[in-house]
């Protein structure tokens, strides 16, 4: 399929724009691959070229209830009509609080911001102010933004000062949580983690059983804030948190990505005993109070529920895992599935699996299914079975490609 | 007039969100003051109990066309319909580059993210990535966002470790700036300063002769790389970046506020110099990527150029300030008005300045004209002369009040 208009314009792009296409976006771009999108509806994009693809990467998370979903379009454009960022708050602020907090189990305030980056540094300020302590208990290879001391040491642009403070454990080891906690003792402020490993570039981790309440009870004995980054995974597992499909409650949540299906919003939530502390840390942007985007996640929110969106993401994205397994199998290779069913993470195994991988997923993307190799994907409720099937066939001639 | 649904409201919110309404938003609620919008247009909103306010504040910023621009609001409304979050970067992303980079003197690149603070901390990164150094110099009291380095030392949920690299200078200081640099030879990575000295609880304050010259002539001579913080002051001064009313050429710029007039985008932009390592610098966002604000800003960006708009701010903003201060010696009060026209910072000097200053505030906002007394105003292209001699009828009346 033709990108030329795509690559035309990232040379456009380089010219006025570090990179061209930055951050998150740059490293999907394949040679031939499309870079710009031109129109998106429900599952689907087209590219710059009119090229149409189903798109399982979801704007990296927050497509959940499909591109333009009707009412919360029409949610947003009505608030954007009345005012969005104005001198005053609006009341939708409310409501939204109101109802995040009724939606996920154990959290009794929250407070809205932009990224989930916002959400995560504010959690470990949060979490700091609390306990009177100075150091991040962290996953290896977790991601929670581009923040400085979210990346790793030596990072461009980060300085060993931005890294001090923050304690590197592997996933899925609870006698490696321990041993930190109790090597800092008295000086370790949180615990801060997705509720299964998400890395890229690896297979994604789920937890052992007995991790996270073995997490939960060492951190609790230790007065260490447990933060659960649900950004990435919110209202993709279990509408109520993450944590409640895994059976630990944390003290503080973020949230970003799905919460406003698109539109730009995130949240920070917290049980009853850290909220004076929170009202107390200083937290704020421009942009924090935008209504628009918020009417947008409150509408997004009560679709959510209405449609039990988690389920049926987790079942199209198992029908699909299953599908795209056999496909494989019938071209004599063994495709990984990783990651909860509605975030799955795609990977060939057996010798030169890597390379083979990325070649079939740019070979899918070339004939209109929007695939990563590297990351995991993600599915929304407007994928149908009739997406499936025809991802199975594109799957099915990547494959024939290759050979 | 009647606030009695605003405080309601705001009583709701309290039970679910830390404070009730956060941020920059707290401070300003006044006792029988509005808390929450119903709805805004043009220089004017209108509170949750019907009143309507000849609105001074401008969304701290963003309302620089006028709540509810037809043309922004259209541009956003398009892009929003054919996708605003997708699995591929959109057009505007390139077009809203070349046009800032073409508006803003001496810049060659953007990057765009949502807030204020995104802007600053990566410029601090490019600059500590370009210089090998740990050191940020910047200005007492100067703001650049929440951040916790950005926070003053002792801030709830900040450490020590957050501030230790960064060494704060008196305003108006070029002697300071000079020994600073001097202290720490070859440590010091960017000098942050917003173009002119815009404190809250303060006087605002203008660059002395010579002032800008002598730290862009220090900086160079050190290697030390110089951020303008334009977030709040940008296209309210100088179309071109307010560095071109003063004289100097920065080497970073941070945009944000009023870049979208309303809608969340900000930006970095940074000279040909900077743009390999800003382009090696990791930044990113789930929400970075939105295309309808992108073309919100474009749109702002051309509306502005066509209405030469910071110079009809400023001339708005100059005839506000006169007849303000003669409403007030009318009264035997001197009312000084300090920072730029389109920005006027409000103070009754002389005994009891201050607490006159909040009461007749109040008695304004209680007449329909909302203004602060502690934080700098905005003016916008939207504000009439009828806004400015009602807003004087209502200090007038304000004053009368206080006697």
């Amino acid at each position: 399929m033709p990108t030329s208009k795509s690559h035309a314009l990232y040379r456009r792009a380089q010219a006025v724009i570090p990179k061209g296409v930055y951050g998150h976006y740059g490293p999907a771009i394949i040679d031939d691959g499309p870079v710009f999108f031109s129109s998106a509806e429900g599952a689907r994009f087209t590219d710059l070229d009119g090229n149409t693809y189903i798109d399982w990467m979801c704007a990296y998370g927050p497509n959940i209830l499909g591109y333009g979903h009707p009412r919360v379009e029409e949610a947003a454009a009505k608030q954007a009509a009345d005012g969005t960022t104005v001198s005053l708050a609006a009341p939708v602020l409310v409501d939204l609080a109101e109802e995040l907090v009724d939606l996920v189990a154990g959290a009794d305030w929250a407070l809205f911001a932009k990224n989930g980056a916002d959400a995560t540094g504010l959690a470990v300020m949060v979490a700091r102010a609390a306990t009177g302590r100075r150091r991040i208990l962290k996953i290896e290879g977790g991601y929670h933004g581009s923040a400085p001391w979210m990346q790793a040491p030596g990072s461009t642009g980060t300085v060993d000062e931005d890294h001090d403070l923050v304690i590197e454990v592997p996933w899925n080891d609870a006698d490696a949580v321990r041993a930190a906690i109790a090597a800092h003792p008295g000086d370790i402020a949180c615990f801060i983690s997705s509720p299964y490993h998400h890395p890229v570039f690896a297979d994604n981790e789920q937890p052992a059983d007995g991790y996270w309440s073995a997490v939960e009870t060492a951190c609790r004995a230790a007065g260490v804030v447990v933060i659960l980054d649900d950004v990435r995974s919110g209202f993709r597992i279990d509408l109520s948190g993450s944590h409640a499909a895994y059976g630990f409650t944390p003290d503080l949540w973020c949230f970003g990505k799905a919460l406003g299906n698109g539109h730009p919003v995130a949240a920070l939530a917290g049980s009853a005993a850290l909220k004076d502390v929170a009202g107390e840390t200083f937290f704020t942007g421009t942009q924090f109070f935008n209504a628009a985007p918020m009417a947008a996640a409150l509408a997004t929110l009560r679709e959510l529920r209405a449609t039990d969106a988690a389920a049926v993401a987790t079942d199209t994205g198992g029908r699909l895992r299953d599908a795209l397994v056999e496909v494989a199998n019938a071209h004599g290779h063994e495709l990984r599935v990783t990651g909860v069913a509605a975030m799955p993470y795609l990977r060939i195994t057996g010798e030169g699996g890597t390379q083979i991988g990325a070649r079939w997923v740019a070979e899918c993307v070339r004939r209109g299914a929007y695939l990563l190799g590297y990351h995991n994907n993600f599915v929304c409720t407007a994928h149908t079975d009739d997406d499936i099937t025809r991802t199975c066939d594109i799957a099915d001639a990547a494959f024939v490609a290759l050979a």
